[in-house]
Parts: structure tokens; sequence; C-alpha cells
């Protein structure tokens, strides 16, 4: 029997957002979908979870389409560990985050609730990817990426990607009437944040900070996914979740520890 | 001029937390200390930062040392953010998290407030170590800690570790009377927390969860954190942030995408 693959879809900027919206269209004819989201936008949460509170997590009607969604309190990784041990008794087939509103390209990986939630599905042995578009808009224009992710969600499934990796895939911002150059297999540029504080005042006197950055690409190389973006490539990283610098471990056990 | 390196302290369980005490004392003695750190527990929040609300950071009093101390309202990677984009004008020369109340080894790693702290840190270049013990207790026993955090932190200082290594130091619980094996330059070994979650009542009838987990080592290794912490050694394992799984970009390349 050729079952449909069940398919896990949430992310970061919230259930109603539209790019999780146009994902789950996507998703809906690629397999039976299953939404876990959560309820209010997560952005910049990192790996973020929930130990020390509660969590609430409840089934919703949707009218837009055959997926189950549930909207949950917690954090991306949270709603991940929910679907998995929680809510669903069948194996998961895939997990899909995003369509973030913005990049989560080179640095901003490690910072990003899209990503963690596509992480958190690697962990628990979940093929999945994360899907983010060079636009912040609530407005952005998802219209023209079906192809290009049911291209990649297919590459996935068909080629049963290796577990441990995860894919991060950014879109460039095109106009309309634009095309992608194509898909580009990068690794993550070497850039980060250079942050700026605005500092205020509380009306009753207390300063206070606004913590605002503007990304700064370090990495003059081709085969990076800055420089896909750049030239207007989708670029999709292969990533892993063990941190291990491999390489350095023999100069640590050279200091004498 | 030989100056004393200027060391940023941080951690995730908060300013007053028995563990970063301890730090701070030990690093008093290697440079000139700045604490900038979370004026409450921030276990589990993963590399999150503060995008959506104000933050608060005020200098506070301290009368057990010479160090000077700030305590923040954000999370531990919003900590160091501010530490260098606002409080400091001169260049860090270590960053220091911890020390963690409860392990931060394998996986626990990428959910890690402590770790996510020390990572943020060697983001903006600067050389660090997120140290972790094996011990949930507020009475926890740093006692024994101090001759081997030194030799680490002496270590990464001498040796001027690369920009772009970060390293995960966790220390097993030992019985006073015992001692450490010895320290070990480890991978991160293979492993993940496997969730339950507990459904509960709200008096007024909504269903809500408790996140808890156990967690499971995967991994038979011998040259494994999880391997060197449940044979008394401490556990050093040198982490990076580039998450490209590089050896991985060549399979996606022939998927035809």
């Amino acid at each position: 029997m050729n079952k449909r693959p069940l398919i896990l879809v949430t992310n970061d900027d919230g259930i109603t957002a539209p790019g999780i919206r146009t994902l789950i269209q996507i998703m809906n004819k690629v397999g039976e979908v299953i939404v876990v989201a959560p309820d209010s936008p997560q952005s910049g949460k990192g790996h973020s979870i929930t130990l020390d509170s509660t969590i609430y997590c409840q089934k919703i009607e949707n009218t837009d389409g055959p997926q189950v969604e549930y909207s949950c309190s917690g954090t991306p990784a949270d709603c991940v560990k929910l679907a998995k041990g929680q809510i669903l008794d069948r194996k998961i087939d895939l997990c899909v985050s995003g369509i973030n509103h913005g990049l989560n390209s080179s640095i901003s990986v490690v910072y990003s609730g899209t990503m963690s939630a596509a992480i958190e599905a690697g962990i628990e042995g979940i093929p999945s990817i994360g899907f983010s578009l060079d636009d912040h808009s609530w407005k952005a224009n998802f219209d023209n990426l079906e192809e290009s992710i049911l291209k990649i969600v297919n590459g996935v499934l068909d080629n049963k990607m290796q577990e441990g990796v995860v894919l991060n895939v950014n879109f460039p911002k095109i106009e309309k009437g634009e095309k992608f150059e194509g898909i580009k297999v990068c690794r993550q540029a070497k850039g980060n944040w250079i942050e700026e504080f605005e500092k205020r005042k509380h009306p009753l006197g207390r300063d206070y900070y606004w913590m605002t950055g503007k990304f700064e690409n370090q990495d003059k190389g081709t085969d990076t996914d800055q420089w896909a973006l750049d030239n207007k490539y989708i670029s999709v990283v292969p990533i892993k979740f063990d941190l291990t610098d491999h390489s350095y471990i023999k100069h640590v056990n050279n200091w004498g520890l």
C-alpha cells in the first residue's frame, strides 16, 4: 500500500501567519497534514523549550483544507515535541517549518524559531526542512514558491535524507515577473549581527533598551547561502546538530589539561 | 604592560544562583570581572533573544568581591549582546557562562541557556566556555571545581583558542572525598530527550500540559562526553556554530534540485 506521508507543519510566526497558511496548502498536495503551531509569534526564540510553565494545546477548526490543526501556547520546539509525544501516535514522515517571514540564512539559523522546530524534528529522527523568505511583511508574496518547495520536499522524501541532517531553505525576495535563478546547495556563510541598543526612559524613570541589529556578512565565498540569496538563488544548507568541532579536538588535547 | 584579562561572566540560572557566585569568585583570581547575568532563571531558553519586548539592565551592588555586576531582564544571549554592545567599551578577553545547575552534555547543548550565552560570545569573536555541573540542586557542591576550571580557563587564554570554537565543559557529580578521574576532550554523544507530557485540568476546565523528559543516550562510543561523565571524568567538547553538514552537500547536489 502506497500510503500518503504524514507531514507535520509548524512555524514560529504563529498559526495564523500567511507563511504557514501557504505551506499548509502546498503540503496538502503531498500528504496527510497535521499542523501544530504556536498561537502567537515566537520569532528569535531559538531552541527555547517550556520547562517552568504550563503548555496549552488545543485542536482548532479550519475551513481551508483537510489538514488537522492544533494551536499551542509553547515555542516552536515545544510544538514538535507535543506533536510527537502527545498528539500523534503514528510515525511522522516529514516535518516542515515556515514559511518564515524573514530570512534565516547564515548565523540567523541559531536564533531562529523556525529552524529550531526543524532541528527539533531532526533530533527526534524525523526528516525535516525549514523554509524562510526574505520578506518580513505580513503581506509578503508567497505565490511563486510552490514549485521549488515541492521539488525540495520530494527530494527529501525520494532520496531518504540521512538521519541527523536538516535542510535550511531560504528564498530571496523577487519582484513580480522575476524568476529565481535556481536552487543552490550551500554552506552557512560566516557572519554575525552587530547589535545596537536604543536606550529609552520608562515614564516612571527607569532605563530600558530596544535591541536592533544589522547583519554583517564576513564571508566572501561564492559557495555560501548569503551569496546565493544575493544572486537571487534559493539557498539550501544541509545542517546538523552535532555541534562538535571534531577537527579541534586534537588541538585541545595538546593543551595538557 | 601585562594587563589582566577582561572577563565577562554570565549564566542562565540567574545572577543570584550559587553556580555563578562560585564562578565569579574563581574568575576574580584570573582577571578583571564584569558580570552581566539574567535577573531570573532562564533554563531551557536555548539561543532565545529579546526582539519584541524591552530589556531592562541595571548595575547592582555586591559585597563579595571587586567584580562589577549588571542584572538584566533578558535571556543569556541578550546579556552577552548587551555586555558587548552597550556596557563595555573595551575588548572582552574571555566569556565564561555557568556554572550551570545541571548537565549540558550531548544534545542538551542546543536547549541550554548557559551554552547559548557562551556560543553568542563565540559568534561575537570572544573566546568562551560554558561550565555545567551534574547537580540541579540549589545546594549543589561547587567547592571542588576551582582547580579544573582554572586549568581550562588558562588553557584557553594561553593557547589562544581559535576563533569560532567554544568549549562545553561538564562536571560529573562526585561525592565528598571522591576525586575526578581527570579531564577528557570529547565529542558530543548522540542522544535525545524522550518527552512525556503530563496532562492536567485547569480549575476552570481547560487542559494543559507539563513537559518532562528522560535523556536517552544512543551512543556506545567511549570518546563521548556522556561516557566521560558516566566514568567521573570532566568532559570538554569543542563546539562550533557553523551548523553546515559539509559532508552532506554533495549528496543533496545529486538530488537534481
